[in-house]
């Protein structure tokens, strides 16, 4: 029985949608529109407090956050379900890719310049 | 030992930051809005393009979709790292939720009103 | 008199936020958040609908459209105000440079490849 | 003759799109979704900047926002071009709302729970 929790929560999306009948809108196109709109739920609530606050939340923002967190994670498992993407497979291999963009040595300590690093 | 993918991924997250020391950008805030931009390089693939092609990517597109897809899953786990939010748990609580919300004999084959049962 | 209504709608903006010292929360980086917030609520007005459906807005629907495109237009305003950036000037400049870039006798027509001429 | 520049800007941008016959890709939904990619990159000049340095862009950078800037308001114009809504009119009914909603002498100095004063 496969326990990864990744493939746990895509059947569940999987049957919520199909005994919905809602899979008739789950495009990629419109998936990625969604999952758009909940990140900027999330982003809503950082919007106006400092960094500093921002790492301390209260109890009930925090709740708050982890559902917007959710609702991500939902559409993120959702759309790479749509378009056969192995979200696991590639996450790693995304990292192992960042490992060898920003070499530890090159770019530690490069505060200033950080945005520069990122693409 | 742990082979929750969400574990293992959080870690080597947690290792790659601290070895180019940029922890101390990654506040809340930061991190919400990077994934913001991340989600919506993922939109801009499927901005011009109709839903049916939306679902039939060429293969060259569909591997910078995936790499987007990787990206958007980077930072989401970073976030909830930062702010001690168990993904996993947050998602099938919020799945739950979802059932309780939209039963499936009221909103089945409501197409057309499908935005209002959403929130 | 001036009566360029970007001015006008700049001044007003600025009073408000006066008015009740909410000038301390709109830094740049806050108030580019706020208007992806913005845009994201109007983006959610369409997340579901076919393009065509886009394109035929109920009233009440139309009407909230209405609104998140005042959202928008209030922070771009606020935000270019900050950074003392002429929109005008800026968006003319932009629109030049975009004759310049996509030549119409070169992409007319060119409806597949459409997204390679965007950046 | 008329001068105001959101109606300059509007009939600059049909011409271009009418050359390019890009119109066919310029539904609601589509233009909602490339306004959402630009305010990112927005957004994206921003995101590991504190909010001090977002008010002290250098040179090179504040150009780049500029264009960003831009960038939003050409898909703005379009999309109220698209849907008949008069941006000008908005705005100011908006902004009327908000005098209403957020009572200067109520929420002054209430800098803490500012959040919850925003929709």
């Amino acid at each position: 029985m496969n326990d990864n929790p990744f493939e746990v929560i895509k059947l569940k999306i999987r049957a919520f949608a199909e005994q919905r009948d809602w899979d008739q809108f789950h495009s990629p196109k419109n998936l990625a529109m969604a999952l758009n709109v909940e990140a900027a739920e999330l982003l809503e609530h950082f919007q106006w407090l400092s960094q500093q606050q921002s790492s301390s939340l209260d109890t009930e923002t925090l709740a708050e956050v982890a559902e917007e967190i959710a609702d991500i994670q939902v559409y993120l498992i959702r759309l790479a379900d749509k378009l056969d993407v192995d979200i696991v497979a590639a996450t790693e291999a995304k990292m192992e890719k960042n490992v060898q963009k920003y070499p530890a040595e090159k770019v530690r300590g490069q505060s200033k310049k950080y945005t520069k690093y990122q693409d």
